[in-house]
């Protein structure tokens, strides 16, 4: 059963969700200073140095733990449907997660669309990661993690950079990782009143504005429709509160089938990418915590 | 007399160039890094708040004071030769920045040399300000400010905005600028032991760098060699242990030839872009006011 403090955070996404139900589709401009304006709420954590660099002329702020261990490192990539999110809106996620991996978490600011539809975020992520093995990271002990977009970015980063014939990470991390933007035989056709945050009518939405009259079925854009063999060992972590739930399940029997060492953690009751409610919530500290201990064992 | 705060750190200043004076000069990477480590000992004031946003494909961390004014902005350029130097190392300025002038400030992540020389910065911070009056700002409500290279930028900036026809901003604030990359009638004549901190070395060196085989003298680099005719406003705040000081002052003689409205606001004693050392050294706190009383009056 979820924690108390999970539940008061649920029941504010449902009154969200029931507030906007009947309003029209907000711009993106308005959504994405609405999420701006979540993730004010939630800090980074004040343990973290920041500092910043570029990756592959992208922005990048680097959040690190004091004793941090130069050798590892970790590529995050946020999400919001391709088309919103940044640094500000993850920092609690980013920040906790450096302090829980032991090293410095890199947050990418990749190409968003509609501006920039796919594969500019592919691209960037790819690139991001060879910068990084480029400055004298080994691959094998760079970590990519990601959230919902972010989550099935992290799956293309990798897709990309083995099928170039580079170095793939030494792990993937997908977060409530949405890995299919067609979602015809997954969240599409779920019953949507089991998600308190997502609606199948915004991911279509975001799938027309990043795939811009692209096939959507891809497998950049929807890795469980791409030949996962050859991808590192993978922690899947979903919630049961999701309509992704299905997107999560399937990448873990696909890349089973593969012959990948997934993991898959499901936590019951849990919402999208309810890391984002950290430190507040146990659940949410608790899965960036186990996000950390994986990081740490696939980096060495 | 410099408050007691100032003396300390003045002191830290002189000790480290002493330190590094004998030592060959360390690669960009490494000044980047340097610079990044200084900023985390001068974090953001914590009642601006926080979002993000791209402008003109560049990072942008926008800081705001709780209430802030929409219908104005600050344009901030940060210094770093042109070479290094983003938002972390300047977060202390720009945050309280925004607090003094009552409306946010876009913190623009410009590109740098040596892997983007002159006019990548010029183009950068020029786009990003038509970026701004794209998305409903008037150009007269919107300063913009800048500190070093970053102050040169701000004038190279207006000046490049003036000669494609645009609006140009409400007013300027070059804080510390270095207007002159050439500087044979200033900085590089100057007795370096004037400055704590910056040397002519380190200019030359930043010269050549942002120049890559141009001429340091063309007026988008060197705005002290521009016809200023047509800027707005402009307070120039500058220390007297700077080399820099006579970059400051002919430009205040220059802009007033021209028939601009010059502040020519100097701090007795004050290194570098004293501004930095906000809030531990009151000098500092109160030159960044007088920057935000500024520019509320002249964005109006």
């Amino acid at each position: 059963m979820p924690s108390p403090e999970m539940q008061t955070v649920i029941a504010q996404l449902e009154e969200e969700k029931q507030r906007t139900a009947g309003l029209p589709p907000p711009s993106w401009e308005e959504m994405r200073a609405d999420y701006q304006q979540m993730g004010t709420f939630y800090p980074a954590a004040k343990e973290a140095v920041q500092t910043e660099t570029n990756l592959a002329d992208r922005y990048t702020r680097c959040f690190s733990p004091e004793e941090s261990d130069p050798t590892r490192a970790v590529l995050y990539l946020h999400g919001g449907g391709y088309t919103m999110g940044g640094i500000v809106t993850h920092e609690a996620i980013t920040s906790r997660l450096a302090l829980a991996a032991g090293c410095t978490v890199y947050a990418l600011d990749y190409r968003l669309a509609p501006e920039h539809p796919f594969p500019a975020a592919v691209e960037d992520a790819a690139d991001a990661f060879r910068d990084l093995v480029a400055r004298g990271l080994t691959a094998s002990r760079i970590a990519v993690a990601g959230d919902s977009a972010g989550g099935g970015l992290s799956l293309a980063c990798a897709l990309a950079l083995r099928d170039a014939g580079d170095a793939v990470p030494g792990c993937l991390v997908p977060i409530s990782p949405w890995n299919d933007l067609i979602g015809d035989t997954g969240w599409a056709a779920c019953d949507g009143a089991v998600d308190p945050m997502v609606t199948a009518e915004s991911l279509h939405r975001m799938t027309a504005d990043y795939m811009n009259g692209g096939d959507g079925r891809t497998p950049y854009a929807s890795p469980l429709h791409a030949e996962l063999k050859g991808l590192p060992s993978m922690l899947i972590q979903v919630g049961t509160a999701e309509i992704l739930l299905t997107d999560a399940t399937l990448l873990a029997e696909k890349a089973k089938e593969a012959g990948i060492d997934v993991t898959l953690d499901i936590e019951e009751g849990a919402p999208h990418v309810w890391h984002h409610f950290s430190p507040d919530v146990p659940e949410s500290v608790a899965a960036i915590n186990r996000a950390g201990a994986f990081i740490r064992k696939h980096t060495e």
